[in-house]
């Protein structure tokens, strides 16, 4: 049984109801089994902290119920999942409208709308083409395989656990944590300094730790240079 | 009697030796004189660190010799100024080769070149155009009226006059240094967090600081978060 601000990590395969199909997994040797294997991606376990709705809403709920080591299969209804289909978004669009846009369409393209966000081409025929703009699993009852691989108990775990979420899993970012907990102390090494997105990673996690470990602490970012650093 | 690290502030006026024309000016009302005010300029004296090659190198040359509140006239070379004219930089180009570019030539317009760097237009006839592609005062002695308004001798101060030039004169930037002088820790304002450029700004304070004031030291900047930060 987890609740709100517990980490627990998963591994999972999700799939449609209705066809089989695998959606998803965290598992490298069954992306390849479904043919969805992506070498670009990290297979690993999910961390998942419990009420941050990071993950679909079905799912969430359901991990409540689930104890460490526990493996289940769950069913999504598309409410809790990716939504109930809207008929109405379903359109009618000219063919030359979207060619002047650059866009070529084929059935079953996933093509990206000017106005923003994303359609599925339905059928192409007489200069008419029927876009829907549901997401594709809308209206799909997804199952999910989840086994809860691991529960962290430990604020520093937990700390831990964000910094790779935001620093990757090689990251070298070194932190204390008084004993009182009320400080947070990070040193961010020397090859950080000149990172784009070094402000927004401090930002995102200073955000998350204070948001799910630790409410009341001060999380400090120290970055130290001195002649070295320039050399 | 200036040495290098040495901070002075400088008003000055700047002059072409043989046409009398006002180039520069950190003087307000000698600019509106010159017909060269800027409204969106800041005119105040400028922070020159003797060694730093920020200024033409004849008036870091001269300032050497200057004292405290001491006002002087000075006439840079041009090989200490904008450097010498160099004949074979200036090009004959067609002119269809230059409209290809969007480029629409007229006499002593200046025009970036898509090879980079820039040039001043000499004159266009059938179809040719005479580029200048030195510097517009390469060639020139400059004539400077300079004042030292002010010298710096207090490791804060200079500290301070770095951290005005890199986050502004209104800056909320605070620090302390040591009595030892060995550590100089800033404390960000909450309000800096999200700005896009802070990084680099850090970065150069810190080296300003290590390179001009106190080469020993470590620049240390500190970032609180607390959940006030993200209210």
């Amino acid at each position: 049984m987890f609740k709100d601000n517990d980490f627990v990590y998963i591994d999972y395969v999700s799939k449609i109801k209705d066809t089989g199909e695998v959606i998803d997994t965290t598992i490298e040797e069954e992306a390849k089994k479904a043919n969805i294997y992506d070498p670009e991606k990290k297979y690993k376990p999910l961390l998942v902290i419990i009420g941050e709705h990071r993950v679909l809403e079905g799912l969430e709920e359901a991990l409540r119920n689930f104890n460490e080591g526990e493996q289940k299969e769950i069913e999504i209804p598309p409410s809790k999942a990716y939504g109930e289909r809207d008929p109405s978004k379903v359109k009618l669009v000219s063919l030359g409208e979207l060619k002047r846009q650059g866009i070529n369409p084929r059935p079953n393209m996933v093509i990206r709308l000017a106005e923003g966000g994303y359609a599925t081409v339905k059928s192409v025929s007489g200069g008419r083409v029927i876009l829907d703009l549901n997401h594709p699993y809308a209206g799909k009852t997804i199952i999910y395989n989840v086994k809860v691989v691991k529960v962290l108990k430990d604020e520093k775990e937990k700390i831990q656990a964000l910094v790779e979420r935001w620093f990757g899993e090689n990251n070298k970012m070194t932190f204390e944590l008084t004993e009182d907990k009320k400080s947070v102390k990070f040193e961010v090494p020397k090859d950080y300094f000149l990172l784009e997105d070094l402000q927004t990673r401090k930002y995102v996690l200073a955000k998350d730790i204070i948001t799910f470990v630790l409410p009341e602490s001060v999380v400090s970012f120290v970055e130290n240079y001195n002649k070295e650093t320039f050399k």
